[in-house]
């Protein structure tokens, strides 16, 4: 593992570190904010997962976060969206390829060699920073935005018992219904009959989510109709799932809106965290 | 004016646009933070000027200032750091030229036709943004980073009963005893003697703030001898000028430094803005 930079940060540290991926293939570079208390032994962690067209450093400079984290003592971690390197296949399109990883293992080529972006949030990376920093892996959150929301909400279903809560911003809801989604699957995944489970809509129909849920969308989110909404939130209410969903008002998909609600969801993530 | 964009952002919007500026000769992009008291009536300013190779965008999204703007009802204004464009003259160097206007009116060739921040600054922007936005440009306050901190000490002080308070982060505090202000100031007003009174240092050894100043520097700052922030320090303790000299330990000077202390910031603007 390489340390590419480390900053003081609201009483903290916020370090950018690359290491040699064994999952994707190439070398992953990824943020982690410690709080002040890192240094009297391990605190607790929240993910935050990003959007289509972000690497580590979007959410890490514009999302506000580090501020939160700092009062409630929580580290945060920032992964890459996908592999990347000159060896690693890309599209024109900004939604395929580098930087769309969609939080899934391809099986198809030309992606299957490095686009393995779950087994890299949902194995690798825990593991390094389980063995690196001094973080509490019995104590996980994880939050996200759009492709992110969408991977936060899924590894939050999956990965049972793993994280104590899930929240997320401007979340992709229901990819197997959208253009962001089918898109990426056909393409990582083949055909739909060979398609994951990788939905969040779908997994909250079936086993939904052990422990309290926030979601907060713009009511202007100009790609609103990509997102579907409203399918996770039929599928939560119907289950019953503890959770909110919050329509935030004149809000859009930009990092203005994430800052905007970072000091609720971190709040919320601490919440379960310290419970 | 053209408006680029409009984000709602903590309750408020957070708005970008352009100009054609009489000053600059060129199209001058700037940033807008209005909180939601704007909506009622005009609401206190407070001017963010950014530092070397920075655009309108740096501070606007990492500096995290729009979150204790809003909680304060105090608008934010983030002006370029030059001019730009392809008709605009540049220089190799990331100190010189474009994204390094010094906040100062150029009289030499080329730079003389369009590098004119200081009167931008002083004169036409609080101009445009009076005419056209519910400012109440009778309660303005300004800060600033490395080079925006000389720009904001120099106008606080150049501009006798303007500005309420002034702060910076990590500023030049002496550029005619830096590389930082020296190369530049040779370049936009050649010989030494033409040099303009644009000297934080100077100017507190000379006429000094009428109000309160507020600095913060890291201790770990990686340009710290380039800042000359002992020269300010001796000038302002002689002087027995109100205000803090914060040597922050361990930061150093990037965004995350900023964002750091940035509520401090606010809130002493506030306290000023609304005494």
């Amino acid at each position: 593992m390489k340390t590419l930079s480390e900053n003081s940060c609201f009483g903290g540290m916020q370090g950018v570190y690359s290491h040699a991926s064994e999952a994707c293939k190439c070398d992953m570079t990824f943020g982690l904010f410690l709080p002040a208390e890192a240094a009297d032994g391990p605190v607790p962690v929240l993910w935050f997962l990003s959007g289509l067209t972000c690497t580590h450093e979007n959410a890490m400079v514009k999302a506000g976060a580090q501020c939160w984290a700092a009062e409630q003592g929580i580290a945060l971690v920032f992964p890459d969206t996908s592999p990347r390197g000159a060896d690693v296949p890309d599209d024109e399109a900004y939604d395929l390829g580098q930087g769309a990883g969609f939080y899934i293992d391809a099986t198809e080529a030309p992606w299957d060699r490095h686009f393995k972006m779950w087994t890299y949030v949902a194995e690798e990376l825990p593991k390094l920073l389980g063995d690196n920093f001094p973080l509490d892996m019995a104590r996980q959150s994880i939050t996200g935005h759009s492709m992110g929301g969408h991977g936060a909400l899924t590894m939050a279903m999956a990965l049972k018992g793993r994280f104590r809560s899930v929240s997320a911003f401007a979340p992709i809801c229901h990819p197997t219904n959208s253009d962001w989604g089918r898109k990426q699957f056909a393409a990582y995944w083949g055909d739909e009959a060979q398609w994951g489970p990788h939905d969040a809509t779908m997994l909250m129909q079936g086993m939904g989510f052990d422990g309290p849920v926030l979601i907060d969308t713009g009511t202007d989110d100009q790609f609103g109709d990509l997102l579907g909404t409203e399918h996770l939130a039929e599928a939560m209410a119907k289950r019953r799932q503890e959770g909110h969903i919050r329509l935030q008002k004149s809000y859009d998909h930009s990092y203005f809106f994430v800052a905007s609600f970072m000091e609720d969801h971190v709040a919320f993530h601490a919440e379960a965290l310290y419970r």
